[in-house]
């Protein structure tokens, strides 16, 4: 029998609190600790208790659901509760990319089990499809939408001519938004997402600040007519992608979305991941990506599995040993600028459209990864945006394509 | 170390030799056999055995993949394998649907372990999400196309404008289509599929004899151009559908499908399904469902958990047995007949829309799902076509939807 600890009441902390009143399942919340103590709540106030350590240390506790917002808080009693043995369900992506690998092993040292599904994609189970079914497929890219916030921005602002405050403003109400939304809108929470879909995909643990991430936050009207002119939408994608056999990398930015393609049509806090392989060619998964009760239900996923004791085993931790990260990849980009001095910043391999008007200006053309990395601080001050076409610049070469073309003859 | 004995060297046993030539997995392929000597194969014939027992009773041999064709000899070699001892992949969709609880039995007995995800929808990972994701989830209903060859033909009849002969004989040639057309394109194929998801989405083991399955063979450029003047497209659904919080009911028939849903851009040998559940509301899985490599990578995948002794523990059986199965459900359906016999033959408790023309005639209304069922011998004989408009007559009404509602208010 689960005997639960639950760190927060927020969005999350309430779907879940919902969802358990109409399942029957081996599991009791027992305390709820919180924050603020004169927050007002949907439950009455003897429910709450104020101080972590009374869950900490309670030795009828087997299980703590950490759904905090503080990530530094968050990664104290994640670690603290795998400490005592206890098994941990959390949906704190950003703790998770800064301390993935320290919180594996001491899952490890501590023979317990840490799950969080319900840190990436909120309803899609994304991570127990990595972990468990791909785990010895051959991957070649992992890629989507992963914010539903900043998707529903897109959406609001595209499809429906709202602002962009109005926007931001209807996300946070509906609990879409995280606290700070420049970790929605400025590409850092898809980014966690990422390090964690790669830790699962490639057995890698890669430091979100090593990884290229651009938002949306710098859309402007003239990006919008652009993209609707030729059809296209835009959407703020996430890639872990495998480059060829020793190599993979990652980043997060804009695109232009043709009609056709399976995120075309995922609108509003929709998220949707798509796993592209060597046999099975394109997964899609789509669902809701934010929200209380759908990620609520991915945090009810991981606590039905520890009745049956389960854990992420990690068993493509060999396959990572042999991969390494790269910032050393070509894309084609779409930049909008005003001035000459920001185009400068940029250096193109390769420009194949320039226009000029009187009211903004844009190239086409190829840059380097690792070039757009260098420039990333920079870049976020300065009155320009970009987006990747989506367009393919550079081949992938891997053994098991070889195959499927010999196979296919 | 798994040491395989593979039954079957068609288009899926082929597409996972491919496979197995660019993996490196703890697993090898002892023995192949095969019914045909004559047959031309793409790997020299002495890796060929033709005696079922020189796998059956080789004591070596711990894993039989079996990916024949015929059902009856498939269900003999599949129940044979488990009672010697030895695991079993299959992907044999009709033997499981006419056995899947004797073999879940069989399984138990005899301490193996029976895996089948190529069964259902190709590479989609249906099965396993469903057997361990959902186990918990208060699921509403599951929904999709499950059938590559008849979607490849309605892709290609619909949107081509090509004969269905043409269409039919390609999803052949590119090996979409089972060896009898009829299983697929009469909807049997999808409905033996619908009664394994059924098995792991609800804990419940229901006859194929017992569910009503209708398919695209009678489409006629009218029905097509009726869709298309509604703005619809035409797919073939399989439905297993919770109804209330005791009963819940299964079939398989043409839908018309609006633009802006999950599936109406499901296209060719494509498959989508849709899992609706209380708190993660609607899921969507889409992936190639048919075809050598796609097919070959689920076996694949069964193989590599077979590693980690994987078995599907069917927790849902406890649920099972609180639900009993109903065809006392509504639906409306399209109806388009040219003589008023053939309209008597349906019993419309309900018609919304009556056309009348020279070259054919429609009617819009309510049937009851059982009404058909009656007819079903009778109804594929008759020149009509029918329809399900997709418009929801009977509202569910379940526990957890009252939580829903009060907790969003």
């Amino acid at each position: 029998m689960l005997k639960i600890g639950l760190f927060g009441f927020g969005c999350v902390g309430q779907g879940l609190y919902d969802i358990f009143q109409s399942t029957e399942l081996d599991a009791e919340i027992l305390k709820i600790c919180v924050k603020h103590r004169n927050k007002k709540r949907s439950i009455p106030s003897e429910y709450f208790i104020y101080d972590k350590n009374e869950i900490l240390n309670d030795p009828e506790i087997n299980l703590v659901v950490e759904l905090i917002d503080d990530a530094e808080e968050a990664y104290y009693i994640v670690s603290e509760a795998l400490r005592m043995g206890k098994n941990v369900v959390t949906a704190n992506k950003k703790m998770l990319a800064e301390h993935l690998e320290e919180l594996v092993n001491l899952q490890q040292e501590f023979n317990t089990s840490l799950l969080y599904e319900a840190s990436v994609c909120g309803s899609i189970p994304i991570i127990r499809n990595l972990a468990e079914y791909y785990d010895n497929e051959l991957l070649y890219s992992v890629s989507g939408i992963f914010n539903g916030s900043s998707n529903y921005i897109l959406s609001k602002v595209i499809q429906e001519n709202m602002s962009y405050e109005d926007a931001l403003g209807q996300a946070q109400e509906f609990g879409y938004a995280e606290t700070d939304p420049t970790l929605d809108v400025g590409g850092f929470d898809p980014k966690y997402k990422l390090c964690i879909v790669t830790a699962q995909a490639y057995g890698m643990f890669i430091a979100p600040e090593a990884i290229f991430n651009y938002g949306i936050d710098a859309l402007s009207p003239h990006d919008i007519q652009f993209a609707q002119e030729k059809g296209y939408k835009l959407k703020l994608i996430a890639t872990v992608d495998r480059i060829h056999d020793e190599a993979m990398s990652l980043w997060v930015m804009p695109y232009f979305i043709p009609e056709g393609h399976y995120l075309y049509h995922v609108e509003q806090e929709y998220n949707g991941v798509i796993v592209e392989a060597a046999f099975s060619s394109k997964q899609v998964f789509l669902g809701k990506g934010a929200g209380g009760h759908p990620t609520g239900s991915a945090v009810l996923s991981d606590i039905s599995a520890l009745r049956y004791d389960y854990k992420y085993e990690y068993r493509k931790a060999d396959l990572g040993k042999k991969l390494h990260y790269t910032r050393d990849l070509s894309m084609e980009i779409y930049l909008r600028y005003y001035k000459d001095e920001d185009l400068n910043l940029f250096r193109f391999d390769d420009i194949s459209e320039k226009y000029q008007g009187k009211d903004f200006n844009y190239v086409i053309g190829t840059v380097k990864l690792e070039d757009l990395y260098e420039i990333r601080e920079e870049l976020r001050k300065r009155p320009v945006f970009l987006a990747n076409t989506g367009r393919k610049v550079q081949a992938r070469n891997l053994k098991s394509e070889q195959v499927l073309a010999t196979a296919s003859q």
